[in-house]
Parts: C-alpha cells; sequence; structure tokens
C-alpha cells in the first residue's frame, strides 16, 4: 500500500496528514496558518509538523511516493507558485512545490484546496467515483471544482475554475471577482449574516435555527437558497454531471437546506434526462482536502499524470514559467 | 485519407456532405426536413440522396469509414433515439442510428448538431483545436457544447449539456427549460425580436440595423448583450476554456456584437488567469454540423472511441438500453 503526505492549507489552519492508498489516516495534525509571520516560517512549521508525523505513523519520508498539496487558492499548479493576497498575505509569488520537494525530495503537487476536496470526496466519500462530480463548499466563500473521469478539471493555462463566482442574478452585491450576483456573494455565510444582521438576528446560525417558526427568518434564507438552486441550475446545464457534491462549513451544519435547494431545481429542468443526476452533502467533512491531496499525489506517481500538463517537479517549475 | 458521410438534421433542413478527413466537401446537398412527413420518409429521402453524393463524388459507400449524424436535440447517442418534439415532430422514438446503419451497413455516430458544429469548429474553424473548446450557437434557439481534450464533453446518461439554458437573471421571461432567465430566452432571435417589437422595430435585424444612431436600438439590444455577458461569465468560471466561438446565424450577421460583449465581460474576471482565454466567431458558418459530424465518425473509426460509454452501432442501442 502506497502512502503520501496530504496538506491542506487555509488562510486559518494548515491540516497535515500521512495517508494511505485507500484514503487511511495514519497521523494527522493541524497548526495555524500565521500567514503574516512569512513564507519561509510556514514552510519549516510544516517540515517539523510533517516530520512528528511520520515519526509517531512510523514512515519514512523516503517511503512515501509524494507530497499533495491543496491550497486555498488562486495557486498555479503548473508553477507551485501561491497568488493569493487576500488569506494569504505575504505568501505571494512563493513557490509551495519548490520549498516542500526540495526539503524532503519527494515529488510535490499543489492544487486549489476545493480541487483536492472534491478528489477527497471522488474516491472516499460522497462523490463515490461518478464519472463526472461537481463539488461545491459553502462557507467564509463559496469554492468550487470538478472531477471528470478521475481526473481534477483545469482550464486554460492550467487554471481551475471559480465555480463559486457563476453568476445568479444581474444584480446583488459588487463581488471582489469582478462582477455582481455571483452565488458566493449571496450564499456564503458572511453574505447571509448580512442578510441576518438587516433583519434582526445576530448570525447566519440564528437565521438557520430560526427557520421554520419564523417568517423573517425564511426571508433571510430566500437570496441563499435561489443562489444554490440557479448555481445548480448553472452546473446541471453545463457539467451534466451525475453527482454534486455540497461541502464545507455552512453544509456541515445545514446540509438538508443545500441539498434540497438543489434537488428542487433539478427536478424543474425539462431538457435534461436528469435520472442519472444526484446531489449529496459531504462525508468527509475538513479532512477532504488532505486526503485528497494525499492520494492525487499517490496517483500521479503511480499512473503519471494522464494529461501532458504536469511534469516531474524538479523540471516543471522552469520548464512552464516562459509559457505562462 | 478517410472519407464519412455527415448528415446535419435541422427542423427545417437536412444537409448532407461526403467529406474527407482533412475536412474537404467532396460533394453535399440539402433537403427540406419536413418532419411531418413521418421518420421513414425522411430516412429514405436521406438515404436516396446519400446515394447520388457517393455517384457524383465518385465514391463508394464501401469506402467510407462510417456516418456521423448532428441532429437537433435532445437526441440521445448512445441509443441512437430522437426526443425532440418541439422542431422533429413525428420522429419521437425513432432510431437514426439503426435506420442509416441498416441501410449502408456502415456504423453510424448520432450528435446532437451543437456538438457536431463544435468538433467541426474545433478541427477546421475557429476552434483551433483549442485544448478546451466551448461553442454557443445563437440562432431561432441558443444552443452550446463542449470539446475537452478533443472529445465532445457528454454528461451523466452520455446526454448533452444545455448551454442555451445557463441562467442569466433571476426574473425574465419562463422558457420551456423550465427556468426564468436563461439565456436563450433573452437572447435568441425571437427573444431579441420580441423586445424589438415592443419598441417599434419591426424586427431583430431593423434593431441591429439601427444600433448606434438610435437610443431604443440600443436598449432593445442591452438584454440580449448582458445576456450573452453573463452566460460568457458562467462558462469561464465554469470550464475556463482556451476558446469561446460564438456561431449560429444571428453571430453570422453580426459577429461583433456578440464577440465583443464575451470580450468585455472576460476583461472584467479578477480571479481567472484570462490571458489564455480568447473569443472567435466561427468560421464554418453552416457547414460546420456536417463536417464535424463526418470527422467525428472518422475519428471514432480510426481511434475507437477513447472512452467506454459508446459501443459499436450494431450492439449499443440494445446493450445500452436497460441503463438509461
Amino acid at each position: 500500500m502506497k502512502h503520501a503526505l496530504g496538506i491542506d492549507i487555509g488562510g486559518t489552519k494548515i491540516a497535515l496528514g500521512v495517508v494511505a492508498e485507500n484514503g487511511t489516516l495514519l497521523a494527522s495534525t493541524t497548526l495555524p496558518t500565521d500567514s503574516r509571520l512569512g513564507f519561509k516560517s510556514a514552510v519549516q512549521r510544516m517540515c517539523h509538523a510533517a516530520r512528528k508525523l511520520f515519526q509517531s505513523s512510523d514512515t519514512a519520508a523516503t517511503q512515501l511516493a509524494g507530497i499533495g498539496v491543496g491550497c486555498t487558492g488562486p495557486v498555479n499548479p503548473l508553477t507551485g507558485v501561491v497568488d493569493n493576497p487576500h488569506t494569504l498575505p505575504g505568501w505571494d509569488g512563493c513557490n509551495l512545490i519548490e520549498a516542500l520537494s526540495a526539503e524532503f525530495n519527494l515529488p510535490t503537487w499543489l492544487e486549489n484546496d476545493a480541487d483536492v476536496a472534491a478528489y477527497g470526496e471522488y474516491h472516499f466519500g460522497a462523490g463515490e467515483k461518478a464519472d463526472r462530480l461537481v463539488m461545491l463548499t459553502f462557507g467564509t466563500g463559496v469554492g468550487g471544482a470538478a472531477v471528470l473521469k478521475g481526473e481534477i478539471y483545469r482550464g486554460a493555462g492550467g487554471g481551475h475554475p471559480e465555480l463559486g463566482h457563476l453568476p445568479v442574478t444581474n444584480d446583488g452585491p459588487l463581488c471582489y471577482c469582478g462582477r455582481k450576483g455571483c452565488v458566493e456573494s449571496l450564499a456564503s455565510g458572511p453574505a447571509i449574516a448580512r442578510v441576518a444582521s438587516e433583519l434582526g438576528f445576530a448570525s447566519a446560525d440564528a437565521v438557520f435555527a430560526a427557520k421554520g417558526d419564523n417568517a423573517s427568518a425564511s426571508k433571510a434564507l430566500i437570496q441563499a437558497r435561489d443562489a444554490v438552486a440557479t448555481a445548480t441550475w448553472s452546473i446541471l446545464h453545463s457539467f451534466l454531471p451525475d453527482r454534486i457534491v455540497f461541502g464545507g462549513g455552512l453544509v456541515d451544519a445545514y446540509p438538508i437546506f443545500f441539498v434540497e435547494a438543489a434537488r428542487a431545481t433539478i427536478a424543474r429542468a425539462r431538457l435534461l434526462d436528469t435520472t442519472a443526476v444526484t446531489v449529496a452533502p459531504a462525508r468527509l467533512g475538513n479532512l477532504a482536502g488532505l486526503v485528497g491531496a494525499a492520494r492525487w499525489a499517490i496517483d500521479q506517481q503511480v499512473l503519471g499524470y494522464p494529461r501532458s500538463e504536469v511534469h516531474p517537479p524538479a523540471t516543471r517549475s522552469q520548464a512552464m514559467l516562459p509559457k505562462l
């Protein structure tokens, strides 16, 4: 059985784990991201934590198939460079692949965090190896990823799409994505909290807690429910996926709200045969990214990346730079 | 050089051609669809026309790699069955693959018309073999297709997505797709004509002709331009394609309107690296479907379908039926 080191880097914390090919977590830990302490500090702390995991799981780094990293994006999976001043201030232009592969002399892959979470759910969770899987995650932001025939879908230039910024209406608040009325601006935690506050609720949780008994709580959720429904309609009419998985903190807390909004809109679609389209809440919680990143690294090592875009880590950051 | 028979079936006419692997059209013809005369009549007329094309191009049916059919959808490419009561009344449940492959004893493939048009543009037109190509066609309806790494993209159950019914606003007219405010309901020829009529113009063409000199003509086009922009934003944030191609009758007549609406919205996207994303009007006009369908048939014969979904025509209609 192959093993890999999985790392899931968010704006607040970093999760690391030694993961087996079958998804078993041999050892794991978390540490604060503290990106303002600088990239070098974070790499040192990650490496220190990883070595402790190798000890506690009785694994030698040389036995590992590689390192898989999921990181809050934008990141460039081809070069390894982080480009996210919003949630990782101070890391701009830093190269995660170079830093980690140099430290452990292991092949290292970097993907967007939503991509590896979807890959984790694809192999070990609610994705159930669906031929075409689309996952949306709802929390502080809205993320998304597609796994098509077992591969993380990438777009032009090797970049990952931003399904959290699908347009759902032509008005609505202006988002930092450049447009009004994207799904993140209407159905993220802060978006729901904003409407909740206008209606006199203390938080998004208070709105969800009051729902059903309270007309203004229902009203506060209409915008989010419509956004989820419209994003689902968009995904249905573009990817026509076999499986749509909803994950993230908000979905972990209120799975029925998200799944039912999606199912109701899918039931209205008249032009598509949707009998093969199913919707489910994520099953791996906040381990999806960690486990998915590790499995991605293992699969790239075992199978080789099935397309021409990813090159061995030792050469790709230089080889690909001129093209980008 | 391989050759195939390409057939492009629309609600009004059927185009047939003998096409070489390199896209050269050796002979072609069109005939009225007249679907109300019945499926059997249409098959007989298509077969008669095809035989005449074989004669005029000095081609024996036995020399052909196969038959590729693009048909106004919904169609089921796995079973061969047509399911389009709107534009092909009287053909419901009829099997094009069985009818044509039996007549000529040639392997036959059926795809949605937008799919084969996109495939034609991919190989011989504005698609320029982009790794990820998305095409939208604007005419009586709005169609769409994605060609990813050279394959026509299919969704759950082997069905094709319906990009023409991407949601672009939460209000707008109710479409037969089941939703208000999809792109077809706002930017198709009839949708533009409806707004034009409300503003006192005789037709969509009159609006386009007056544009620039006339405030109410500009006003009549705002809805369509916004719909094109929002659909483009949606495609950009889901597929992140290398190339977006606009085709169809409206685009042939007014390419700049569509291409500029898309380019302006792409320029506003802040989360994606769009330097590799280009937009172009289609180049093959109404030959795209014919040529694309033929090339699709040739590619399936030469390469074998690279996925497991398509089976040899003699067996697939029965073999796949229980699954659908």
